[in-house]
């Protein structure tokens, strides 16, 4: 009992001034469905989303309560930093990012049943922010992010493009159809890697299991472009500096790399403890000054965009077709089971993630880079928007993707 | 004898796989005029410029000397970096750029008879990198730029727009009377002031002395824009967070700040000792880290460009002014005479840091910001780009400047 009123005393305090109540009936307010939530929230945000998967409390508005919370930067507070410095000491003192432990999130997370994220994610297996400028219609969304990075990397005919972290396919098949461009791409999960190579087949995609840090080793000659779409998130602050050299091995004198990550608004060096345990191990999001450190030395940052707010629709695109489509992800045959918990810690995920970007904790950035002494000049990005329709009914695309 | 044998060999050492030679007859080789240049190389950077000044030596490439040099990084030689040690430990120490020693360049550089700026920039009197984009006319450079700073702030009909360190009035001229706006500039050169206001008499505009630092104090309502050209340079990043708590003060809370400031690549907290003594007392130049440091608590980065390379065209275009017009610039009748050391000061100044921009050892940067938790959504930066003319023929701006 003395536990539960300590965890009382630790929920009223991360509540406080957030307007958000335990027992209240606003959307955003907490039901208490098993007492023993108290208990469990002295383990700070661990415990907390762990109690929400298991039913021990509810909230009708998730993402809101989220808001209020993280906006009102409680959850900075004392009692729940303390649970995660350990975690920290622990990244400082290790390298979480070695090899092994970069199978990991690759085998628990991005080896799912790909039939489970095309019931979530668009068309095009955009397992990263989406674009939604003038609409808001998921696959149009990932056309215009998709069209961004090809358009800022001025991809031309011909031309050898390198994806570290290619996930689905999705960037390779866009690039490779509407640029006519040679696409690498390399990935660690060999679901991904296998659903990719049909998902491009037929295109000059060629699709390897390599981890970056092996690249320069591998016989590749240096590309034309390269990008890195939402996997520098897994690579940890101690290997940026290794992935930006090695970017900078594998790309020509006068090559463009674009880097497509979720921003930090504090420099840390792990990711929330809960989405370290359910969703992503071993992962931590880049502040500025850990990217610019790392790239500096042999790579000049000429353009960097922060699209932190498309996420927001984003996430609530994945979110609503998650649950729309629960039925079907439930009934897949599969080895892991989609359970009522599994169903209840994604939406913990992608609604505490959505609130995180509203609430300007977390960016997206857009990073645009040339080697040092590219000779390529100021990087013109106005003729990158140059073929841009302005809005989507003036010149929609046409080009629809097509599963496998 | 001992001395001048100790400075050629720092003179080798620095030179040595640069192509650059001492008594060479290539126009980037050095000729000695007078030995004891040896001795005073000793003194590095300082020493080496100040016999430059003197005439002891010679350079009829002066900018490709020094592009093959800070290319070649030879300028971080230890034997150089040992002269460079005490005034970063002085900076380190101390506050290089308290309020007194803020005026110091006020009135030693901005303080210069503007008559002599007047025959070196271009009408906007603008004294900061100008866009080279599709121009190589000065004057359409300048408005390039400040056309650029404008629509990236979205500046509208009777906006209340702050303009920091307005020097000699060009932007609040040229945003006044193209976009309607009201501009309070303030600066603390009284030379500066005096020319400004008359600039830009009967104008919305209103010029006062000011340290940034009493803003807050000033009894001035929040603006709906902020832009800062060319002075974070005089700031010191021991001030850069006070800076920036300024601005989140001054701004509205939709407002949004604009911050065009010359690059480092390195984290540094002096300037080259050269410079420092003989045309930026008390500067330094900002890298990455230390501005993202001092921003993010209060500020979001929206979005940052390098246009290192424009300044490349823009020192050119000064030299070439200056140079020209040197008869007139030294038939001037002020107190400080423009004599043949003045013209040799300023030649090696803008050329030397032309080869740095040309090297990238320096970069130009537009940051633009919003205050954190503002509302706005992406900074949709397509917009700014909609009106532009594409190239200075196509649509060419008719707007010229008039001399007072």
């Amino acid at each position: 009992m003395a536990l539960r009123k300590l965890g009382k005393t630790l929920l009223d305090n991360l509540l406080e001034g957030t307007g958000v109540e335990v027992g209240g009936d606003r959307p955003w307010d907490i039901t208490v469905n098993n007492p023993r939530f108290y208990r469990r929230a002295l383990r700070g945000s661990l415990g907390i989303g762990e109690a929400y998967i298991d039913g021990d409390w509810d909230c009708q508005a998730l993402d809101v309560m989220f808001q209020r919370v993280l906006g009102a930067r409680k959850w900075r507070s004392p009692l729940l930093r303390f649970a995660r410095a350990l975690k920290v000491l622990q990244a400082r003192l290790t390298n979480l990012q070695t090899r092994p432990r970069s199978m990991a999130v690759a085998e628990e997370h991005y080896n799912l049943d790909h039939r489970m994220y095309a019931l979530l994610l668009g068309p095009w297996n955009q397992y990263t922010c989406c674009f939604f400028d003038g609409t808001s219609d998921l696959e149009q969304a990932e056309i215009n992010k998709l069209e961004m990075i090809c358009d800022k990397l001025e991809i031309g005919r011909g031309e050898r493009v390198l994806d570290i972290g290619c996930g689905w396919g999705g960037f390779a098949k866009y690039a490779a159809s509407t640029r006519g461009c040679e696409v690498t791409g390399i990935s660690l999960s060999s679901e991904q890697i296998d659903y990719a190579r049909s998902y491009t087949a037929g295109l000059p995609v060629t699709i390897r299991q390599i981890d970056y840090r092996d690249l320069p080793q591998s016989g590749l000659p240096a590309f034309d472009k390269i990008v890195i779409v939402g996997m520098i998130e897994h690579v940890g602050y101690k290997n940026y500096r290794k992935l930006m050299d090695v970017v900078h091995q594998m790309l020509k004198p006068d090559g463009l790399f674009l880097l497509h990550t979720i921003g930090n608004r504090d420099e840390t060096a792990v990711v929330d403890p809960w989405i370290e345990k359910y969703i992503f191990r071993n992962s931590m999001v880049p502040a500025m000054g850990q990217l610019t450190r790392a790239a500096e030395e042999n790579l000049v940052i000429e353009d960097w965009e922060n699209y932190g707010h498309y996420y927001v629709p984003t996430l609530q695109a994945w979110y609503e077709r998650f649950n729309a489509n629960w039925s079907q992800i439930q009934a897949l045959d599969t080895e892991r089971p989609f359970d009522e918990r599994f169903r209840r810690m994604w939406n913990y995920y992608l609604l505490s993630c959505k609130a995180a970007f509203e609430v300007e904790e977390l960016h997206l950035w857009h990073l645009v880079m040339t080697r040092r002494g590219s000779g390529r000049g100021v990087y013109d990005r106005v003729k990158h928007y140059s073929n841009r329709p302005r809005d989507a009914e003036a010149a929609p695309l046409q080009i629809r993707a097509t599963r496998r």
